[in-house]
């Protein structure tokens, strides 16, 4: 694995967006470190409430529900995405309850994608932990997946808000769309980078858009701020998916105690590769056609690999990409006042940027 | 397979139920023959609507999705989910238009349920044709399934009453939960007929009584009545759940193009083997140990399975189960005025205790 540049070498030192937006403070930390760290306590005392929440929708008489959703719920992870709901909450003023039971619906959504993923990707690590489908089988993943997500509807309902359920019930077709079309171009090298975007906004930015969108609902804001926070969140979406694709080959990613390679030994056809494909000679073109569309892998392939994305830089490219999502998504929340929450979520973009030192 | 009876055989000739509840032109073929087609010709124009609801729904720029999921819903079935939607509409007298996205709605939960199911199923055979798993794959199955549940929650977030929305979303966990508890009782020889009827009530029943009671709701009818049909439901889905679980060891089984055989292959405890394993002898328990439990099957496993339930009439005896559950289900009609509704409605009980002819 020496070749695997560590992501940091990768990342250049320019975005001073925040000094021209006036965030000073953001600004100060620019590289997203601290930043995080300041929305989870910011929004700590709604996360008290949220895992709980979590627990007691979670409970089933049938004891193997709770038990195997709380080990992918328990081994935590980020929860990013709630955390999201929470802050833009806290962003537009609300002060009433409901987003708690909302951020919640966007766990059990997020949590049940994961276990159907699990079951289709046989991934070997998810979060440094093995995954549910590699501990219990595949039966299980399926069937608690669709009790999470069945779950997460009923907390749609009980919120009571149409809209509301209009836009979350539309994000998690829209997922399960993104799910297929990227089976669809999974192993197929003619795969261009408009279908990959596609693939991502479909498959991870609709549920950051839907979990930043209904706060705005909760907190009945005009349209605009509803609209600036659904477009906070996709672009930010899109962002932390290409630095996660990106990751997929980079060292930074064995620190965090996953696997790397696991897109290239599954035939995904992320952004590194599509773009190392096109810009290969035929030689090129003939190791990837066979490693990812034959799928016919041998030992030394995944190194040969690293080698010949750092060859035509497409990692450092692919981050370069996400910060042009990123910088979309900050200025999408310039509509609102500068405020902690603002800070603090400005910030997070560019944590899920650099968050692989 | 010469030892497995035709299912006719085993069933008896009482049935004078209908003539107690006066509603003789039910009672003229209380065997059921004709009462299904009578009801598919009583909701024909309402079924079209619900066939172009369930085609516009399905489509999607994601050419897999139209493709995997018309498969599964152009073969067709018997549709006896949405039919029972529209069947009880016209029984409360609904004029509206709702009951049909509402049919719509549950057959996609149902289709959903299938495709997941033939993930962890591995059957061979489904209506008589191949499942979707075995012609596209693990992977498809699962996220198309996912993306029938999430139009079905579009389709009832779109229908706008809550009440529906709470039903059908709770049908949607409970299934679920049933699948799970199913997983958890297979290969295990010491579930109980309890712990079977919480498994089937679950996973069948629960789908059965949301698709019946929601056209009460709709109605606006009272509550007696959408508890009536509520229970019209479930205990026509346990009947009917029953039946497919004896039917599973039949040769009328083969008549509809089904393998047979599937449970014991899985391991599944289902009626017939629960109760011939609490009537057996040590051998035979032993037998069941090996074959269900352990799972360790070899030729001429299956024809001894049947030669063992036949031996203890657990079969029969399974319909005999059946009938009970039916003899509810019509019961709870007998608070609505006679009509040619409930005539037929009455009918697709003994259709379905009957229907392996």
């Amino acid at each position: 694995m020496g070749e695997i540049l560590p992501l940091k070498k990768l990342q250049g030192s320019e975005d001073t967006h925040f000094a021209k937006t006036g965030d000073t403070r953001a600004a100060q930390d620019n590289n997203g470190e601290g930043a995080f760290e300041r929305l989870q306590e910011m929004v700590a005392s709604d996360m008290a409430e949220v895992n709980e929440i979590i627990l007691r929708r979670m409970e089933s008489p049938v004891a193997m529900i709770p038990q195997l959703a709380g080990h992918l719920i328990a081994s935590g992870g980020k929860r990013l995405r709630p955390i999201l709901t929470l802050a833009s909450a806290k962003l537009v003023g609300y002060e009433g309850r409901r987003h708690t039971s909302l951020a919640a619906c966007v766990e059990f959504i997020h949590t049940a994608t994961l276990l159907h993923d699990d079951v289709v990707d046989e991934s070997g690590l998810r979060r440094g932990r093995k995954t549910a489908n590699v501990l219990w089988g595949n039966k299980p993943s399926v069937l608690v997946g669709d009790f999470l997500f069945s779950r997460a509807f009923e907390l749609m309902v009980d919120d009571g808000s149409l809209k509301v359920l209009r836009i979350l019930s539309a994000a998690s077709s829209t997922i399960a769309e993104g799910e297929v079309l990227q089976l669809m171009t999974s192993n197929d090298t003619t795969t261009g980078e408009e279908a990959y975007l596609e693939v991502i906004t479909a498959k991870t930015a609709s549920l950051f858009a839907a979990a930043c969108q209904v706060s705005a609902v909760v907190g009945e804001r005009p349209e605009a701020e509803e609209l600036a926070l659904q477009s906070y969140g996709k672009n930010l979406g899109i962002a932390f998916q290409l630095v996660d694709d990106a990751l997929d080959y980079s060292a930074a990613q064995e620190a965090l105690g996953k696997t790397i390679g696991d897109d290239f030994r599954e035939g995904k056809l992320t952004l590194p590769v599509i773009l190392a494909y096109r810009r290969g000679d035929e030689e090129e073109r003939a190791f990837w056609k066979r490693t990812v569309e034959r799928q016919k892998q041998q030992d030394g392939d995944l190194e040969k690999a690293v080698a010949l994305l750092h060859r035509h830089g497409t990692i450092a490219d692919t981050i370069d990409r996400a910060r042009h999502y990123g910088a979309m998504a900050r200025d999408a929340l310039a509509i609102f006042p500068a405020s902690p929450a603002r800070s603090a979520l400005s910030g997070v973009v560019d944590f899920c940027i650099n968050r692989a030192h």
